[in-house]
């Protein structure tokens, strides 16, 4: 609706000034003062498309380990990237958190859990397992590892060097629909075994089987770790297939992976898609705009994210998110490897997507 | 989480301050500093339970009818509950959107289209026709209409009397996800014709029949209209069930129906349940919380709803909204009639419900 | 596949003659010497169209009623329909049976449970009851009456005179597919009541509405019964409509309805689907061929059926059958009004369904 | 229902055998002399219980490839196994063909598609690949592959040795349902291409991604190859999970996977059902009896079926079939591995699924 539209108010007089009071005093407010921000044209996002550094992010989080302990309480060192459009609160978007969380030498993050969704993924480093439920999880370099909804996990980092990664949940969402719950765990880890492959993935990360014991649906996937190498290799495949003449990319030169829950196919949950996308060298995507929030970080390779217009060159680490209805392009330089995560399975679940191929 | 466990916080330093400045100029907002506001231990609304009455409504949105004209920019003259936990907001919860629509005598409203889901609830009067893309369909008292997203609606007012109802959107979730889209249409509605019965009922509105030009599912119930003679013949019939001694009422001496989309059993819109309960007098439900936020009207009759343990006597027309996980029962003096809508089908399609029997 | 195609078999020798007896002593069929049969290049039924007139049919079910009892261990009084294709079977198709069954003045028929999922439709006549798992529900002209799966049912005649109806069942499916399962129950129908009502429809019947005492999706509809004034109107409706230039019939001059289990809106029961077609005076079908088999009844008016190119002239109570994949299309004199039933849920479950228009 | 319940028929006379020669005259056949054959108390297959001995089928597939030609017309060297109380149908249940195919060194078998769903299990050899609608499917020992209705598909053995190896079909089903379309392809396989890995799996085989370019749930399986070494390494793990303490096989002692559809997590086409099952030497499985039919053919050890009382030992490559609601339980000599197929989504997408353990 365009401001013009919207300009025209009843006039003044003492009745309407009486009127109005009255609403005020019956707690009541009229639908015709403020129908364009309630009811925009379009979505009208208060977030806006931002850009973090790797750069920035890790001396910060490397400072926090130094000040900050990991504890009971406190339960996490995470410093969540805060969308200047939302301040004050640290949302990266109306129903995404995301945070680089830091774990010292040897150090342990309690357990707990939450009805909030969460998920890790790696852009550098080892040496942390993450122990969801009791099933410890491996997190190494280009792995996703989720932590759906009230289960509980802690961390522990094996090693003399320290760790970061970043967290991605739906805590605006939760805390804002007040859907949240939180209950405390064990002060520890309840197990400091460190296995290659969590008991999940020893179920559940076989291509076309599942296990005969676990037939039923689940929320959220039953397997807790995607690793990097059966990404890279999917990616790989969808390139070379392209060169090869056969469909599989998404778009030319543009290979991409959702994440699924292997016992149907979809979301890995019920709130939070996950996606690794590569562009060859020198690709580009289509200017495109979605209903809903999106974060990317670049995990390699050098490129340009246009967003709404503005190019913002990139490097590994970096993160960026795109409010809901913002055009968005990615170009690439070199190859070009990304994380990407959205709050895509909301939308489409209650009815509200929409996508579209902006030209310019 | 108690606030005890939330307490403990990094010893204040010159470093600290340096660090939580280096935070702020990146946009980026540590977890341990506000973990018990962003997590808590169970929903902690903002919003409040609170009692709006009709016989206060009412007379305010006659007022406006003789000071605030109907007409495009304004679109409605509908008068929002607003919750006082989210002022400045017009939201009676962080989903809903509810308000007392007034339209004079001979009135007309003009047609728009919003993404948002919509349905109007008649607690009294006649006369007014909604034009649902196209199809006309009738308000009476009792009846429930619903105006799923992006279909093109106006109002128009045949009678020399004035006509207010209820509307209730899911503009707060829209507004707060970013999902909305708007569209005017026709200055005027798109057609005068009075028809008691909308082609949606023509066609949809004969028990376990559908037409055989329409077999898929729809995100929206394809039925526009419920009316009060069946919400009411459904109800008589539980609670004759159980005087005979046969299940059907939900509770003893408590009848309940959900209105559904006929083309699959589920709810009307995604985001909005919409349900009708009768108690019998003297009757009492059980003291329930469930996670997502809920508005009851009085249809008929008179009662008490005790919300977190408050009670609050109620007559027809009353409205009262209940919060996130906030415990609640409801006690019949008279019979007692009550239309209900909430959010439950997102905290459902989410995997986010959660219910409980609260025991005193 | 072409006969000449599947003429092509090894040369006849000693050596070949002596693998064919290993293959028979070993219970061995080679594919080669079958495969037009097993595999032919599209559905070549063994069952033929076929139409049984109510003029025959009634006098045999009326001279059982005379020399026949009904009681334990025959169970009903019930005539199959046998398709000459299917001899020596009582199958009308390779899915369906389909019975014309009698009850005389005050009989009853015993009650009895089975995993076949079983119909009744009635042509003519009033006055039995069928209680369906101890619900008595009223049989009368145009009714759909629903017994699905191991629900224990047993019928009685409250009045003087014989009442005949058509039952359909998917018995060939469960004989040949060996999923039959079967159990006495009592010898006497468990309930004498006579409601206009059954308690399912007390329950079920409301447009839009569920009880709230029931929201899963159940496999059968919880619906037993389908009243003709419904149908009777949902179709009248759809004519209206066209008339007045909207849509809502199936084809132009062809008023169609599904009836559909109101908990999901699929079909009745999962392997029987029932609909009800009413053709203007002078209008005419498609010519259509579909995957799986068909079941008409002349409800009321006259008409042609046209099937694979031969014209049947009908009348009220015919019954015709239509065998996979023939291409059939109806004529109407009169208003013309016809039950039918089919295995499209089998063919539609299991992905095998196919249908097209065939242009002469 | 016993057989004495079924011998109350009515008493001979002239009037009934007037009636009966009506019913002939006018295609009927009553209930009541067929009930006990029509509904039995359970189901009574006419499909034994059969085993055959890879010892005896191999060299009759090997005779047969001196003596029988592959090519346009017979299309297969493939040698049903018919269940002897089918005959003469060359059926191994009421709803699944199985037969062993064998391919002479360097033979192509041409292309064609049908409706009938098919796969392929590798016991022995190595050397052909299937191509489906143009993709090369190797086939190597433990390898499930798949062809789902209304693909193209032919063979071709790359090799100086010959192979066989069975194929499972839904022939009788399609054939009795009159489902099925047949349509002749190229005579020699599309492609001489010979790789590893298939398109499909390049594409899906990754655990837990799905290329982007592909989002919709499919009928069938996407991924046309299941590979030994997935299969083999989910059973171990199951295995050493028990032992370990933790939950994941199916039984204590038995591990078992399902081949699924990763597009959705079910099964990997619409009428059949594959499954690997794996004792620990010592072993046994519970006595279980479920509707709907299933072969088994040992892929490694020695073991025993007990089928209905009876006990059969078993050797690597011997098939043997369950008729419906048979009993039937495995004991293992040796660490027994074993491939399963069956019926069970027809009976489950059907509503007529039932199982049960039987106590001795």
């Amino acid at each position: 609706m365009t401001d013009d539209a919207h300009n025209s108010q009843p006039d003044d007089s003492p009745e309407l000034r009486q009127l109005y009071q009255g609403f005020a005093d019956q707690s009541l407010i009229p639908l015709w003062t403020q129908l364009g921000d309630l009811m925009p044209e379009h979505p009208k996002p208060k977030a806006i498309p931002y850009v973090w550094r790797w750069a920035d992010l890790l001396p910060l989080a490397e400072a926090s380990g130094r000040l900050v302990p990991v504890g009971r309480g406190g339960e996490r060192r995470a410093i969540g990237l805060a969308n200047p459009g939302l301040a004050p609160h640290a949302y990266i978007s109306p129903t995404l958190w995301c945070a680089i969380q830091y774990l010292g030498p040897r150090e342990t993050a309690p357990e707990h859990r939450h009805a909030q969704n969460a998920f890790r993924f790696v852009v550098e480093g080892e040496g942390v397992w993450t122990v969801v439920d009791g099933d410890p999880v491996r997190m190494s370099r280009g792995d996703l590892l989720l932590t759906p909804g009230w289960r509980f996990h802690g961390h522990q980092n094996t090693l003399e060097a320290p760790m970061a990664w970043i967290d991605g949940l739906d805590i605006p969402f939760s805390q804002q629909m007040d859907v949240g719950f939180f209950e405390f765990g064990a002060d520890e880890v309840s197990t400091r075994e460190t296995p290659i492959l969590s008991r999940s993935e020893r179920l559940w990360a076989h291509p076309g089987l599942r296990p005969l014991s676990s037939l039923e649906s689940s929320v959220s996937s039953p397997l807790a770790a995607f690793r990097w190498q059966h990404t890279d290799r999917a990616l790989t495949e969808q390139l070379d297939l392209e060169k090869e003449g056969y469909p599989g990319t998404f778009d030319p030169g543009h290979a991409a992976i959702r994440f699924v829950n292997p016992s149907n196919g979809g979301d890995v949950m019920p709130t939070i898609r996950c996606e690794f996308h590569r562009l060859r060298a020198g690709g580009q995507t289509e200017n495109r705009q979605e209903v809903g929030s999106t974060v990317f970080q670049v995990f390699n390779g050098r490129g340009v994210a246009i967003i709404d217009g503005v190019s913002h060159s990139l490097e590994t680490g970096d993160l960026f998110t795109i409010p809901s209805w913002v055009p968005w392009s990615l170009q690439a330089e070199t190859q070009f490897d990304l994380f990407r995560f959205s709050d895509a399975p909301i939308m489409e679940r209650l009815g509200f997507m929409r996508q579209d191929v902006v030209k310019e």
